[in-house]
Order: C-alpha cells, then structure tokens, then sequence
C-alpha cells in the first residue's frame, strides 16, 4: 500500500530538488522532527560556516529519524531556514553532500530568516516524515 | 463524515480571513503543499510587485491541490512568508482577487522574512490540507 | 494506547525545554492551531513588551486548544516566531511563566524574523497538537 504519493505537475515548474505536492494516507504514523541546528552533542554550534552547519543538522535529522524508525526516504516536508546573508548555494552544495539526491524528494518551504534561537546557528532545518504504522502493510 | 472542523472561540479575536483552530479527523488524508512562489512554468519570476506574484503562487498553489485530488475548499492551513518591505495590504488584496473569501478559511501562519530561495521572489505560500481518504465516507 | 511518543536520541543533545523528534500515531486527530499573537479579544496588541505578549499569545492558544477537545499536553509541535531585536531570554521567561515546564515537551522550530502581520506584535505562536479520535481509546 502507498502511504505517500508524489506528485508534480506537468504544468508546473519543477526540480529535482524537491515535489511539488504530496498526499499522505491515513495509514501513515507522522513524525515530527523539531528543527534541528548544526550542533553537536553538547549542544555547540560546529564550524563557523554554513556548510559544515548544513551538514551536521542533517546528521542530527537523520539520528532522529532513525529514533522514530524512519529513514531519509520517509520525509514528506523539509522547512529550511537560513541565516540572512548566507549563500544558499553553500548551503545546498553542502544539503547534497550529507544527504544525496533522492527519486522522491520532500515538498519543501524555505526563507532567509534574521536569526535563530541558538546563537550562532546558521540554519535550521525541521522535517515532517510519514512511516507505516505499526502493524499495516507498507 | 466531518473531516474538518474550525473552530473560532467566542472569547478570542475573530476575522473573516481565518479560522482559528481547527481538528482534523483520522479520517483525512493529509496534502502537503511546497512553499510556492510567483513564478510561470520555466520557474522564472512573474511581474515585479508583490500582487502579481501573490496571484500566480497561489494559481500554483491550487493546480497542485488539483493535482493531489484536492480542492481550495480543503485547505485547513496556511504559511504564507512574505519578503520585508513589501506591503502587507498588497498581498491582502491580490490573495482576495485570486482565492476568494470562504466560509471557512483555513488557520494561518504568517512573517515577513529577509529573502527567500528564489531569487526575485516576494511570497512563498504553503497549505496543508485536509482530504477525505479514498474510500472513506466524505 | 500510546498517540505520541517522545523521542530524544542518546547521543544528541537534549534540553528539558523541548523533544527532539515525536512519532504521532494513526490513531490521532490533528489539531492546528493557527498562529497566535499577543492581541486581545478586540484583536488590539497587549502590553508593548515581548513578555506580555507572549504570556497573552499562549493564554490565546490554550483557549483554542480547549475548544477543539485539545489540552497543553496534546501539542507535539512549536513553531514561534520573534520579531529581530527581542530578547528571546525575556520570551522564554514569560513561556515557563504562562505554560510551565511538562514532562514531554513539543518539538520546536523557532526564528527571529523581519516582523509579523499584525502591527506591533512582537512573537507568533502556532501549535499542532495530536488528540485522541472520538471514541478511540486513549
């Protein structure tokens, strides 16, 4: 059974970078992943630059997922938010690094903010996946 | 089957342009929806004012909802990013002239940002809506 | 039977403040609640400080959790926008002030911002909370 459907439409500009659109099913658990910052496990920003940032937050995403059994392949919405005056290029050249490119990407919402709550952070990047739940068919 | 139920608390603010709260039943389907922005099918930024682009982001908008089996009518909430500096009043008017006053609006969420990913852009709008499953009762 | 569950992976850094990653099951409605500001039921900005706001924005959105069947310990996930130059200390303090700590706090995403749609409000609030369905067991 299909729990997420992927969708773009032909009359829409599209990337594949992300899906337009998706529908998720009422057999699907939700996980909510909080937005989670390029820190380590004491809670201090690593590196000064958005890059190294970029690609511990997504290590730290990807652990959080693995925690609420699911995978990079379950994520149905990515918002990214970024440090005003940071290159979003620097930004994606490092999101592809840690996390490679993907048939069926999340819809994504995404905006130069003025800051984030932890000092320091350049980017903050929040997740919402959608897993089989316990018992049903994938 | 009431799938969706807004909510607007007598004690509470209340306007035409929103709901407050609203419940959505196991019984939906969910519809993710990407931050879209005013652009045509090349992805290139259409007009230079805010309203132009309010309009085509939300033309977008509801071609994916077509496109996921969704209508206008079952959207349950808005984020809606608008860039700083740009007028408030403008994009009011312009979501008006293209998406109408309906009876129950979905919640909102909104900010002014320092920039998004898109450049040129002035809006990014993203919904979450609320769809019948296939199958279940409406 | 279990809706959420709370997850805080070991080796990530954890904070009594919030939940690292939240799995809401199937058995769960949904409950949005849109983004609240510090405005009283004339829809008029309380107190000029972030304090007060903050302490009116969530007295706000626990009403509208009440009337969708929905308790402070239902929310699963934050997202609080500050307007650029406030003291996040200041907000925090009001939070625990108005909310108080729980055991299993929601996720959060949070971000200072350019401003907000309602002239002079300084925070936004948005919950989403997962409620048992009626006549499901809790």
């Amino acid at each position: 059974m299909t729990i997420v459907t992927h969708i773009n439409p032909e009359t829409l500009h599209s990337s594949p970078a992300f899906t337009q659109v998706v529908r998720v099913s009422t057999t699907a658990d939700l996980v909510y992943v909080g937005g989670q910052n390029g820190v380590d496990s004491a809670g201090v920003v690593v590196g000064p630059d958005l890059a190294s940032q970029t690609r511990q937050a997504l290590a730290n995403l990807r652990t959080c997922l693995a925690a609420a059994g699911a995978g990079p392949e379950h994520v149905v919405k990515w918002t990214i938010l970024i440090r005003e005056g940071e290159s979003l290029e620097e930004g994606f050249a490092a999101f592809g690094q840690e996390w490679g490119m993907r048939p069926d990407p999340p819809v994504i919402t995404s905006a130069f903010v003025s800051g984030l709550a932890v000092p320091g952070a350049l980017v903050e990047i929040e997740a919402v996946a959608a897993v089989p739940a316990v018992g049903a068919a994938d």
